[in-house]
């Protein structure tokens, strides 16, 4: 076994050429991107992502997790590098990092590429501009069991190291990818998913719609809503009843709770409420 | 009319006095807060917090703007200030002040100060480290319409600035108040309402209770979860189902879900599935 490579300046080449994929630019030249923290790292490891370098700062690593860093390591076919803290601090992104930073490369995924079962709930997240509010509707996404989400005509992309952290790995977990909104459209037809598309204007609440048949749920920005290619699908809006004051709702939390809405009915299918007659 | 006073220096004392106002202590000792915003100062006026003081950076606040904010100036007793960058730079908290931070009396609020309607649905948040998940969950029940919130044995305060602004400033808007988890426990008692505890090794589901008669909903920390003080009130653990990875939904998600649910109970009384026979 060799000596792992040991880095000691900012000015060397690998570190450079990791820290452009800070920028989507580098993202999308490199067709690479990072992975800040040993959770989000060992979570990509277990989904099969491919990691092409490992940097560690021993001195920000806790012993008692190199036991468990050491057994992911040996996992991947990565090459792990040591570098100095200082290095370290040009790398990381925030305190989350844990004294690991991956570079993985970027799995290519597009629309075709996702494998749904019968009757999917499939979530749409419309020109996303905060790659944190995207992580975050990855992670509601995954603990409501939505079977894919996608990523249409997004303002950041899939593999901004804001939305890994947010999604807390999850985005590795979960069927994801990126497409623009008029070949969404066309997907979601094809697969013939009934389309709610989520608005504070919608007249329709959410509990009165029936999400057992295959459907997809689009959400929009906070800030402009959703745009109007979503028409042609002939959608059905639909909006949650805000108590409080106006806009109280982040978007993670309001795809959440539409998440767990559908969930709900399908495990109980037998109830026959509201708009929900003529099934069974 | 007379000029507003301006500021040029860090070292001035009313500067200097406010900027203690980012530590618990100094909080505590002048009990007074900051509120970071534009949106966040609004809500508080408009929910009639004491505003002593609000220093304004004319230079970052959008021209358009300074109407609605000087209506809103007009509305408050406060002092207005006139800040250099240089000095707002010291007194401000991230990028959302939008040149104005304002200086509040902390109201006094205690459990007794919670009026609460029939059947009120509360919420409860133990042990709460962060403030940003404290403001999240602040925000889901303003939009869920819960009737009161209380932080017990907070490890954050209510009116730390990251929880003002991560609510943004819903926290003014519904009950809120901190308490020990004894006294909490002891007030919902008196108050004669049914406790569930969110625990993700509870066997029921939050959708397989009843939520219309009165209810306290109560949220651990992510990290360590409940303490034994709730065990005196027969509490009933609940959990929300977690299809995806362990520990994937944020508490202020988790929080919204079972609010929600409690929303769409009590909104269609008629129903009668699962758990919630018996009543009609």
């Amino acid at each position: 076994m060799t000596e792992p490579l040991r880095i000691t300046s900012r000015q060397n080449e690998r570190v450079k050429r990791a820290v452009r994929l800070r920028d989507r630019r580098g993202r999308k030249r490199q067709r690479r991107f990072l992975i800040d923290g040993r959770r989000e790292l060992h979570r990509a490891v277990v989904a099969g992502i491919a990691i092409d370098e490992i940097f560690l700062c021993e001195s920000l690593c806790q012993p008692a997790e190199m036991g468990p860093i050491g057994a992911m390591l040996d996992a991947t076919a990565a090459e792990v590098m040591h570098v100095t803290e200082h290095v370290f601090a040009r790398l990381a992104f925030g305190a989350r990092a844990e004294g690991l930073v991956g570079v993985a490369r970027t799995p290519p995924r597009s629309l075709a590429d996702l494998r749904l079962p019968e009757c999917p709930l499939v979530a749409v997240i419309e020109g996303a501009e905060k790659p944190g509010n995207v992580g975050a509707v990855l992670r509601s996404a995954d603990g409501a069991g939505v079977d894919a989400v996608v990523l249409a005509d997004g303002r950041t992309d899939l593999f901004h190291p804001a939305v890994v952290r947010a999604s807390l790995g999850t985005l590795f977990h979960i069927p994801v990818c990126e497409a623009t909104s008029q070949s969404t459209c066309a997907w979601l037809d094809r697969q013939g998913l009934a389309v709610l598309t989520a608005s504070p204007e919608a007249t329709r609440l959410y509990t009165d719609v029936d999400y057992r048949p295959g459907t997809a749920v689009v959400l929009g920005s906070e800030a402009t809503g959703l745009s109007t290619a979503w028409k042609r699908v002939g959608p059905t809006a639909i909006r949650l009843p805000q108590q409080g004051m106006a806009d109280s709702l982040n978007v993670s939390v309001a795809a959440a709770v539409i998440f767990y809405e559908a969930f709900r009915q399908r495990a109980s299918p037998l109830q026959g409420e509201g708009g929900l007659q003529g099934i069974f």
